[in-house]
């Protein structure tokens, strides 16, 4: 390591961190069609298309066992993977699973946490077809590579957003960081009176949005039945307004954002309370929702509509307009993205 | 975690534990032609065959950055996947890596790393695809997946050997070995002595063989242009034992190795010396060799023993007569698998 020069690596953050480390990043393979940049890369197996995704998730950043069922984990890895896959439009079809474990594990707490794996590819109807088994120093490492399959050019990147597109989001969000604040403070209540045992009943919703994410495999299937193909898709992994943002600069466009438009659902908008938070913060910062946000045209507005699953929530603007949310107040305000930033 | 029932994972061992974890692993995509359980995986791809492998890399597990350079660790973070590619006679085309990096990184360090992962695509024609980049708490996490092609069942696994193959090792074994427990010995003088500066300018096979590791895609091509195919093979990460005992298994036959066959580098066997090691044990149970261990057919031996690179060393005999290797000295004793166990 250079001592003279030293660029902390939280001054550019992970998007410009991987910008920073790909951008002399040439391909010279026939086959590559998309490298890095979107939430999977395309690649032409011999004129029909191949989608690549992958995840690292590591325990104390990405996943607390204390509160994490190691079945949830294991389903919960998997489905993050496929998210990305769905997220291009994309049928995922394969998957690797690594995984790097301390001695305090015991085989039955691998067996639990593969029966998530296996609920999750028999669930999603994807193989699992290797992987690498190691021992940890520390913390339990998972890294998951998901392989799907699309017809030749069906796939959907971030960078084909334009002017007057609408903007369209599946579920609901900020659901999942609710869920998130909610075992975190239940964490601290129990750590500090281990007698008291945590009832989260009452919140089962908030708590499997957290625990046990869907990818919407659903919408994709729905969007395709319909003959819909959106002009740009990403998964909300990192909030809405960070994905947003990726759309937008990917596709050289601004947008308009509605926030009384964005769905929260109902035990959302009660958590967010109870907080003391805006429901709406939740939904743009918060992540790990994995639905999926995409811009349509204009002349499948009809058909979006008949679909209840779906919110319209904005629409595209000009690069020129900037990225903008209208408050429920009337008042315009720049989008940032405040989407967690994993080196900060 | 059930603590009633507790096993070890220690008693498994990796193999073991890979092994109990895909028991009951059932595949449903017809695409899916190999999974678990080799070099890599083979899936169909609308006819013709893609092949994926992985591998998860610890600091402190895999690898020390005491001794090892950042832009030697990403070459070999790559190359290690593309060894698994090339022991299934297929040629890798892309890969994805991940990296988990905590505070004490900076960018230039990430830049160093990188520019390793560079050197490889370059020198072995893969394009990097995409990645996930994000902190660790503790330690440097690197996992890498890489695809492959290769023409319809052209692929080779561990399986196919018979009675009466040759059992052939390309280059020479146990180098890394030694390398490793070079660079082991100068790190234990460094931290003891810090003004004393390692000199491993005497050593700089051995040091290469565990620092920067090559692939054998020269073997891989010469096989082909010589229409030599074999019936079975395996890359050397884990010993020559240990991997001559994977393709028994899975091919379900016995052998017999010859000791004096092992192909040695002569700074390997002076190494092994000055250490008090034999270098036929290094070449057994040392692993990171990386060279091909492979079977072929008794009638491919002329070709074949025109390949300087290439050693016979042993043949494939009937199950029932088991794994043996003939010492030096003309005794005989049964091989049993003492190559590197993770979780030991």
């Amino acid at each position: 390591m250079d001592e003279i020069s030293r660029t902390e690596i939280g001054s550019l953050g992970e998007f410009g961190l991987i910008e920073h480390l790909t951008k002399n990043n040439e391909t010279v393979q026939a086959g590559t069609i998309l490298s890095v940049g979107d939430d999977a890369a395309v690649i032409d197996q011999f004129g029909r298309q191949c989608v690549v995704s992958t995840d690292l998730l590591l325990e104390g950043v990405h996943f607390d066992l204390m509160y994490t069922p190691l079945m949830h984990l294991g389903y919960k890895a998997v489905v993050v993977n496929l998210s990305d896959i769905y997220a291009m439009m994309a049928t995922p079809t394969h998957i690797t699973v690594s995984v790097g474990i301390s001695n305090k594990f015991s085989v039955e707490a691998m067996d639990e946490f593969y029966e998530g794996v296996y609920a999750a590819c028999e669930r999603y109807n994807v193989d699992l077809i290797g992987g690498d088994t190691t021992t940890s120093k520390k913390g339990f490492v998972i890294s998951v590579t998901a392989i799907g399959e699309v017809a030749p050019d069906k796939y959907v990147t971030r960078a084909g957003a334009g002017e007057g597109d609408l903007i369209c989001v599946s579920g609901d969000l900020g659901s999942a960081y609710l869920g998130l604040q909610l075992l975190e403070r239940e964490k601290k209540i129990f750590l500090e009176h281990p007698g008291v045992q945590p009832d989260l009943q009452q919140q089962k919703y908030l708590a499997r949005r957290i625990l046990k994410p869907e990818p919407r495999a659903d919408i994709v299937e729905w969007l395709r039945e319909n003959n819909i193909m959106p002009t740009a898709m990403i998964d909300v992994s990192d909030g809405l307004s960070s994905e947003l943002l990726h759309i937008c600069t990917k596709s050289d466009v601004g947008c308009v954002l509605y926030e009384d438009k964005i769905p929260i659902h109902d035990d959302a908008r009660a958590m967010a309370m109870e907080f003391n938070l805006g429901s709406a913060a939740c939904a743009l910062s918060g992540g790990e929702d994995y639905e999926l946000l995409f811009t349509i045209k204009q002349e499948d507005y009809e058909k979006m509509a008949r679909n209840n699953d779906i919110s319209i929530i904005g629409y595209v603007t000009k690069k020129e307009e900037g990225v903008y949310m209208i408050t429920k107040g009337g008042a315009k305000h720049k989008l940032i993205a405040q989407g967690w930033n994993a080196f900060e």
